[in-house]
């Protein structure tokens, strides 16, 4: 029997998740929990590398995120799910490899150049945020993990933990593999203002969003911005929703969307109603599972507690070979 | 009863302690141990900031450094004495205080410039040198520390630490005191060759040097240059021999040197074999209590186990303050 290759894959707590979160990895990570050993983890620590100063409730963030996970699938008998700030030797290996990153490695990290130039009105030039690539590099070796599934955008993160395993074998002898970028394709799906989705554009649809809620949302969206009146033929190719049409309906009523939209057989009004129904219907066993996990958070805290166990006993041993390797 | 002021002080384990160490802190410490709640800590994180290609056997040099405090007289009934690493949490906290110093407060601390300028050969350059007072300040402040006895070039890492314990407080409430220097007034005491004593320049005498050892080092001793022969006159004011009669001759002694020194009515050699005498007998309740120690393994890593639960407890209960005002 071949051994499963181990994947290591995380997200921050920081709020409600919606379809774009559900589209950009998720539904990939449900996917591959067959085929790889996963770890799934909860970024917590990672939350206060940005948004410092006002992180709101992590823990209720955490609790939260746990819930979304369970909700469209992620299953505790087959992957590892646990939190970050649960398992310390995370911290203790961010310090081990702290004292052999150079800083440079850590300025040229492209997104840490982005943001600094993005993000303004919040002093982002701390310690812990140029050394963010660090932790992550310490989250995703402390588990010898052999891939990790990523956006193209994350591939520069994932080269530095390589370049950090490596130093560190280098100079102490080989405890960690490299571990490889999977590289994730992932469908675009916009907000309800056409803008990426985003909970602080305020135009996402939550993964918890009920029928009602769902139908509200979608009438709000924007569609083929020169089909001025019903009765003007519309452009599918340029309208969000018919993306949504795409993803959420069956194919019998994309075309006749397709076909009807063009020739004003149809109106934005019932082609969004048409959509929300099919979304709904596609949201309705990751409601459910909700409803199941939301009545059972003693079950929830369970699933937590055993996943990090799991995760503590790989971690730890790494962290003996790691003390073993430095004499410490 | 008024509680005690509890204080916090560490070392790195870099090999065998010796005079200059002991005057230079342990012997404070020695003193400050009725005073003051004190926690004592080896610092074999720290050990690894600046050399951490070649750390050594920090293992090793861990048991000979409780091994030197103990023979020294820092007392377990008085103090509590523990191994930095043993105490996962102040990885825990370094991490915290990361996300909140900002990185210009690192860059001008005055230790890390001279360090990058004098030390050359070594790539210095890492994120954890950068970082090693925020591990500083976590090591301090995690224990609510009220005080830090130290030399006056540590001031400015005490100011670095009340900055990051006050940044903390006021971003997320007050949980730390901010920690007072208490600056401590050392004898400056020279090593064989009249540089500064260093285990690296080959010119210590160490603490667990035997008595043959002794007056085979402090006969190489460099007294006062100008005395050629030992018909001349010398100047015990200039002399290194005669200041290490200062600290471990009895005052008839140093009178009577003093004044045939001047007239050449006593050689170097013999001057040299009294002052050894002296310093043998200074040293011999430390050897006395090494001999004790080494011959009982077992109770010495008893101590420091016992010292690493007085610390975790402490250290816990703070880590809970700051989990619970992060929200984390």
């Amino acid at each position: 029997m071949s051994r499963k290759k181990r994947i290591l894959s995380g997200m921050r707590p920081t709020g409600a998740l919606h379809l774009g979160n559900f589209h950009g990895a998720l539904s990939n990570w449900v996917k591959i929990q067959d085929e790889y050993e996963c770890f799934f983890f909860i970024a917590d620590w990672h939350a206060l590398t940005s948004d410092y100063e006002n992180p709101g409730n992590i823990t209720e963030y955490v609790k939260g995120m746990l819930i979304d996970w369970l909700s469209v699938g992620l299953s505790p008998e087959k992957s590892t799910l646990f939190v970050q700030s649960h398992i310390k030797e995370h911290a203790e290996l961010f310090l081990f490899l702290s004292m052999i990153t150079p800083v440079p490695w850590l300025e040229r990290n492209p997104t840490y150049k982005e943001q600094m130039i993005q993000i303004e009105n919040r002093d982002l030039s701390t310690f812990g945020f140029l050394g963010y690539p660090v932790l992550q590099a310490a989250d995703i070796i402390i588990y010898k993990a052999e891939a990790v599934p990523v956006g193209v955008d994350q591939v520069p993160h994932v080269e530095i933990t390589r370049e950090i395993a490596r130093r560190f074998n280098h100079l102490y002898g080989k405890v960690f593999p490299e571990p490889e970028a999977i590289l994730t394709e992932t469908p675009k799906i916009l907000g309800l203002d056409r803008r990426k989705m985003s909970k602080s554009y305020n135009n996402a649809i939550f993964l918890g969003d009920d029928e009602k809620t769902i139908f509200t949302k979608t009438a709000q969206m924007i569609t083929d911005p020169d089909r001025a009146r019903k009765s003007d033929p519309g452009n599918p190719d340029i309208c969000n929703v018919f993306d949504f049409h795409k993803m959420y309906s069956d194919s019998g009523l994309v075309r006749e969307i397709n076909e009807q939209c063009r020739i004003a057989g149809i109106g934005c009004v019932e082609c969004k109603k048409k959509m929300a129904a099919g979304l709904s219907r596609f949201l309705e066993p990751v409601r459910e599972r909700r409803v199941y996990y939301e009545e059972r958070p003693q079950l929830v805290a369970d699933i937590v507690v055993t996943g990090g166990e799991k995760a503590r006993k790989t971690a730890g041993q790494t962290m003996e070979e790691v003390r073993a390797a430095l004499k410490i």
